[in-house]
């Protein structure tokens, strides 16, 4: 019996960095079929490539390419899809990616965005326990979608609406990737003089600063609400400098 | 035999956060003395607290009073200290206070700048492994005061001038600080949809959000280099904002 009802088969499109953790996590449960026409050759040999067509022939088709390519990619794969299959995508951003696949994709295709919270730095060994946000766009396939993430996966699953979605994201998500961008650039910075929480903070910066650049791109600027947190966020600094006494090095 | 040759007796200026940490930790290995006339006196009674002049009568004194408290303090200690004594002080900035004991202190009186990169909130149990900073500023103290910190407290020790110190932790602490208060002032912040690098700058705001109004302020406004570090700090954000598109809410 296939762990979710109906899905027996899984099209995976564009096997980067996220696409591979989602195949060595997926391909035990499935008959997978994995699309990328830039895969490095050497890293596909687990898997069975196939053509666009053959790969959006499934129960299930994954969209693991940018947030700038989710629209594009629909457009692709419309007249491949079976009746009654579901696509999903895995996008920082839910918003957008909900739009694009209602926009471009089949009445008869019922739609998932999800936003796993962790990724090949964070979730190096068992996703169990990890965060995936869940929004259900069309049709009923998050009920056993859900079940399949919870008992299978042992993933914590939160069902939310793209809006709440991307609320909640421009603030995590948002803050954390403008400030690990800038304290890149402030580099090289002391590993010696730090406290605790000074390699805290290195830590999550270390943690998303390989990161795809669409990556970075989709949080800050495919999230309609991320301008708004960045202007608060610069706002609270410039207001605290400017409200600090200043000792000159000269003193 | 006293763990540290010479020095038998420790007199503790400020029972604050950080006094309370020091207390605890030597007054196992030295006959200790403290003074604070603030003290909360429920805390006090596992300790022999006494006037400012007997406790200044000490081999070590330790000023583990706010950085801006450094001056006054020394100014109404010297007339009680012992010649040959060495005076220390625990603050987040060292050429600040490295001044103040040098401007108000007899010179008969060795001299020892410390940092101890840690607090109430991250060295909760054992110092095992924590890091110090150790300026010597005048006299010979320095390398029994460090002999001690790494053979009965089991800290590592960096040895360094008080510019280099207070260079380093603008970055460091001035940054830390900066993105803590920052972040305080944002919340309440979304604890459901968060990655594990925002849950790692959630722990680092935990870790300083805490400290006295005092800390901040000496770390902010009595290091020299901290307004250059805000000031590049700022600039990088203002300048990623600016360059990033912006998607409106109303799409």
């Amino acid at each position: 019996m296939p762990p979710v009802s109906h899905i027996n088969t899984i099209g995976l499109f564009g096997f980067g960095q996220f696409g591979r953790l989602i195949a060595k996590h997926l391909s035990p449960h499935f008959q997978m079929t994995v699309h990328d026409p830039y895969a490095i050759v050497s890293e596909t040999k687990a898997y069975h490539f196939d053509t666009a067509a053959q790969t959006a022939n499934c129960d299930l088709v994954i969209l693991a390419v940018p947030v700038s390519n989710i629209a594009s990619t629909c457009q692709s794969i419309r007249s491949h899809l079976k009746p009654g299959c579901i696509v999903m995508d895995v996008g920082s951003v839910k918003m957008t990616t909900a739009k694009a696949m209602q926009d471009h994709l089949p009445a008869d295709v019922d739609l998932i965005g999800t936003h796993p919270l962790f990724g090949p730095q964070s979730a190096t060994g068992s996703l169990s326990g990890r965060k995936i946000a869940l929004c259900n766009i069309r049709g009923q396939a998050d009920r056993p979608v859900s079940v399949f993430l919870r008992r299978v996966l042992h993933l914590q699953v939160y069902s939310l609406s793209p809006e709440d979605h991307d609320r909640e994201a421009a603030v995590t998500q948002g803050l954390t990737h403008l400030i690990a961008k800038v304290l890149t650039q402030m580099g090289p910075l002391p590993t010696r003089m730090t406290t605790v929480s000074f390699d805290l903070l290195l830590q999550a910066t270390a943690m998303v600063r390989h990161d795809p650049p669409n990556v970075f791109s989709a949080i800050e600027e495919e999230n309609p609400f991320a301008a708004d947190v960045r202007n608060e966020f610069l706002a609270l600094v410039a207001d605290l400098g400017a409200n600090l006494r200043v000792t000159s090095p000269e003193q």
